[in-house]
């Protein structure tokens, strides 16, 4: 995992500057226009930007979602058509952005981020959202293979709920809610994960055990980065006053930033318990070693001054006349009696170390 | 215990959409209906909500009470037959909400948490408590089996003070009271603990000690993640200037406000103490494997030398003319008295370790 | 010591309700009135409230000290003849409260804490001081046996400075004054024994050491947390502009916040070092340990080879031709020479383990 | 590494003093005047600053690079030329200044931080920026050898974008933009750093990846301190009204607000990261000790009960009837035979050390 | 080192009482007058507050400098002829207090605190400094033994810089920024302490360098403690409206103000840096004893089991018919020559332990 995601200009080149910096193998651009008002419905693949432009002379809702890595030349186009602001569209290109939300006096330009899990590799990955809202038109960058925005385009084209009826500001909130959304899964799993950790860790932890845990700190502080600020983005768009979000939304924006401190909270909680994890799992290896390190010197402090006397007379004691002088050593099965005496020590010592679970 | 409580719809859903998500086996729900003057008091259990509406005609204060989990079709009832934002029926019917306020003009949606203290399993457990106040009524949802509000209809069963000849906010207040001073005894109930684990760690601790004081910890931060944002709710309310809460009942939420903060404050010097226990626990651990060792070392370094020094002569003594070569081999006791040597030594080290409490 | 001190009605009683929760082995009540102008001054112990009546119709300041648990029955007589407000009533009764001053508009209403050295067990009281100030009166309650007050009486009574000719403002400063400046003591006391514990721990640390630095902790805790709230109360004073606290006197009340600053400045730092005090605890701990087990391990591991060798050969040897094998076995004082040089060796590793403080 | 690179002058000294502490081997001075309107560039390199003066009665902007440690003297002559303030040369001239921004009627004094990688220690070092801007002209400081802002003179040179066209405070914008830029290298390079000391402490840590972890914490430390106040400084500057920033280029200077938030974001994620590291380290090193303590306590306590009982009888026995008495004594290959099992002891012992990695 | 420095009254005495508390060996008292215009300077030892009379009634600008510790009476007298106010010179006397600026309308009363490093114990100590400021004279107070201000005097003896020609606030102005420069001076030194620190716990620590990290970490606590709210007295001095601060040397109480920034700054740094040592010193230990008990364990594991073997059979190979039954013994030199492998084996260790840095 690269700790450093963020893609940036060399330091000097003129602002709003737009180039590729490495040739990564990309997915795919596709380019989806959807037209629609309360009644009319309308959704085409693009080949290019330029195809747009006779739905952009209609008040009808303009919603152009554009799926992939975007080049600089398409970018440009878009900019051209739109009138989008050349920092906007340097900040589309150099991903890795913080959540943010910029007015543009022309459009309100959001960036977010959007969670996924990474079925395969158990990893939450985070793709920059990039969201252009004009007072007809909703522009929006994803950079992954799959468009997320299914659901959304599902519910205008089947006329689900008010999202046909309202404007480009309520289309906003959909794909933003939607976003923000994919997050109680995320959290879901984390927690699960949490609880897995934690039996684990208070039964027999392995090494791998604290290689996850310190794995899930991780991704958690970098979910915690990069969905902090979203509470600030939609806090302003609840406060926005540039007139592209209409004051009848604002209640959902408002639901939508519910959801974020929600979102905010869990993630600290978590956090809480992860670090508490790991204070139980040092307090509990230090009770442990605490106990190992009793048996052992009980039993060595023990026997070692034993071995030592019994060293000091080399068990040569040999007074023919006294009867008491070892006469073990001189039975016919002392030595195979011994090898049993040891034998059974050995035996117990092994159940003993078994019940504590030292093996 | 699951971490994630939190109930949500699948990202992309049209907001206001009231779903059921499982069927778990279900508190049987029962709706209560209480409306009274300062003169006249009815208690009803209603089958349907539809059976309220006579009472929404007249100025009474009407008091619906949904006990139990509720269904996506009483609550769509309900909502009709008050007005109530569908984003606010999906907050009730995705309980684990974050406690709030919101201000739907037509009326007051407040959230909080509910804290019980578990009998059997010696758990704290947290139910959403969700309330809707209109000018002349209140609407509460509970999803537990037992009805927490049975002492509130008592007292107006009674009328006893001055609850009978206020109005719905002073019910409001009254019901929210209650469920934050079911706090107090939650947190008596955790500061026993606090103590009988002091007690348990600065004597003998096990590794049950260091479980029940994890346990202890995570209680605490989830009770203090879900109490915390209730300070917020009373505090807005008692600012609240959308006509709901009359001036002269604004003094009774500033005491509720009092107390929702001698309660936060209480949780946070209980984690502070929790942490201090462990920081002690840890502390005496060492000491102890400090003297461990010390012990073993200072036996161990003694005894290894004065081994060897006896392994390299293997005390074969033996000349004749000297009385000086080990004359205890000739003994006639010599043999049993080394086994004498040998008890008492053993015995005064179990005395010794006794002592110590190692056993 | 019980971390839950807080009193509390069972949750759903209606507020301003007075009852007593458990009958304790009480301090004998004691209600004292002074009444007093620059020219006059009047001291009486009352038997019961109501003979103050006649002293509050006059424009003279009027102190009501009660020293003692009060019962809810004289609480009443009080509220009625002062017209003092249910909840603050409740408050008094229900000790444990956080500082706060509340304004009812007839009177303010303030919670202190009092902190007292208990000579005897070395430990910090928290007594919950109750004060309510009116245009012409001062009431006051402590829990307590003794009378903390009797210095600020005796300035009364002997003129002292411009106490007497000036208003129930003053004469309320001049009884939170007394009760922050005993702090002070505390504070010195608390500072005392922060050294006292850092020369035991960086000397020869024991068991109890750790057990008083964690009560200290815990006392600074509980301290902390009852004077934190003092500081706002105290600005809420200065601020205050119920016209309870006249302008002339405020630099009084501010002169009273400077000293609540610097009392939790100071347990600021006391907490900063003490938790300095355990890290540097933990890490000679470590120092100590590792030093111990560099010593073991030298000494085992050059002798455990050693025994070794000598094992194989038993030290038999029995060239009797050569005058290498072993001659020493045939010296005359062998024997004897040999437990010479161990008696040295053990007198020997004795005088480096008391060096090393290891005794 | 030096921690306090702070100049100061002694204490008592007259504000404004210019004196020069202590003569290092100093970076040779250069003054570079680049003089430029729409139309027009001039560059050339000054002997002294008096030769800039023609330059200054223009309208034209008029940028100084003062590039080396500049001496008093020509401090004072610039500060003469253009009325700079005698407290702000003395902050160019004592180095180790946080960053902040002074308004100083006639101009606005900025100091930054440019971070810059050495090479070849692996380090980062902090240079002092310092800058004047006035309505047609800048000054800018740099005590290092390499001038940084050559980027910027080049599109200056070359008419790149719009920077030629706007005036002084989009120069400004134009160096500070550069400085902060800047630092997303140096957070890559940490980046990278993090990355490999995670898996080498992961995998084997060595003494010295403890150290390189502490110097990556000292460098963020002091990256910190000095960026951290940055945000504070483009945050006065876009919210600056004293008339030298044009309002029309402040959304660039927003720009570079959203970068120095960008780059403490990161530097904060790291340093939790860096902790979290320390954590991981110390919990394998709890776990492998624990692991070593059980093997040598299994073995040990296995052993030397066995060795005492094996040292009792000193294998004396000798019953010559019994063929059961230690027949392998007698055999012809007895000796070689023992010798053989321990070697094989040994053997396997150290390849099992060797899959637990203890060599 | 006493850590409760606070002199107070008895709680309970009335407000602006001077007494003595302890009659410690003290500084003897001096009192320097300074009195000045741009063209005239007078300086004279006053034996008691009274002959500066004749000063104050001219409108020059006078300063009082008491350097010692001063007593009540002196006080008094001082308060009386400038009319300071008795909860000030309470403060005076009352040395220990927290630095702050009181405005009492007739003169503003500042304290802060003079840092001096005592070079004899290598301990920083803290002088508390008092000033008054008036329209037309400055008083100071200093406790220790040498006058601070000398090179202010001198500043003013010798009309360096502007400080003749302005008034009583430039005054305060140079003396502030003098006792706050003092500073730079004392942290330069702890930087030095900290890399001497760092480098021996890298090193070879020993315990006594745990202790001067402890001292270290104390010192800056104190440090801390009494610098912090220096930066607001100065930062309420910049924004002062109560007429004593001339608006045209605000910038140099706000220069006065970015110093103190900076040198918190620099503590707040130094503590992260001390932590982070105790953090590696900490890792490097628990690296360490991982080590020593890896090679324990390794040689005491695999000679333990040998010994027993070897134990087992006592060597008493004695089959005479076989070549192989412990030739050695009869061996000319087998004896010396076995001690001779001993000795290697302890010269080898001892060369391994050397270069492990374990002696």
């Amino acid at each position: 995992m690269t700790y450093f995601t963020k893609r940036y200009h060399p330091p000097g080149t003129s602002p709003g500057t737009l180039i590729q910096r490495e040739k990564r193998e990309k997915a795919p651009l596709k380019i989806v226009l959807t037209d629609y008002t309360d009644s009319e419905y309308t959704e085409q693949e693009l080949a290019s930007p330029e195809e747009c432009r006779t739905y952009l002379e209609r008040e009808t809702i303009t919603w152009i979602h554009v799926q992939g890595e975007v080049e600089p030349d398409t970018m440009r186009q878009l900019g051209k058509l739109f009138g989008l602001h050349p920092l906007a569209l340097e900040d589309v290109i150099n991903s890795g952005q913080r959540p943010k939300m910029d007015d543009y006096k022309e459009q309100l330009f959001v960036v977010m981020a959007h969670p996924v899990i990474d079925a395969e590799d158990t990893k939450v990955k985070l793709a920059q959202l990039s969201l252009f809202v004009g007072h007809y038109y909703v522009i929006s960058f994803h950079p992954g293979e799959d468009d997320p925005f299914e659901p959304v385009r599902q519910r205008l084209r089947n006329h689900v709920g008010r999202i046909r009826g309202r404007g480009a500001d309520y289309l906003l909130y959909a794909l933003l809610d939607m976003a923000i959304d994919e997050g109680f899964p995320v959290l879901e799993w984390l927690g699960d994960e949490i609880e897995q950790l934690e039996e684990e860790l208070l039964d027999v932890p392995t090494s791998s055990t604290l290689h996850r845990l310190h794995h899930l700190k991780r991704t958690m502080l970098i979910l915690r980065r990069m969905l902090w600020p979203q509470r600030e983005v939609l806090n302003s768009l609840v406060r926005d006053d540039s007139g592209f979000i209409l004051d009848e939304n604002k209640i959902y924006y408002r639901d939508c930033y519910d959801h974020t401190i929600q979102i905010m909270d869990l993630i600290e909680t978590y956090r809480d318990m992860v670090s508490g994890l790991l204070d139980v799992y040092l307090s509990s290896v230090s009770y442990r070693l605490n106990e190992i390190m009793r048996v052992l010197t009980i039993i060595a402090t023990i026997f070692i001054p034993l071995t030592f006397v019994v060293g000091v007379y080399g068990m040569n004691f040999s007074n023919d006349q006294s009867p008491w002088a070892m006469p073990e050593l001189h039975w016919y099965f002392g030595y195979p009696l011994v090898w049993l005496v040891m034998i059974g020590i050995v035996a117990g010592m092994m159940i003993y170390f078994k019940r504590k679970k030292w093996f």
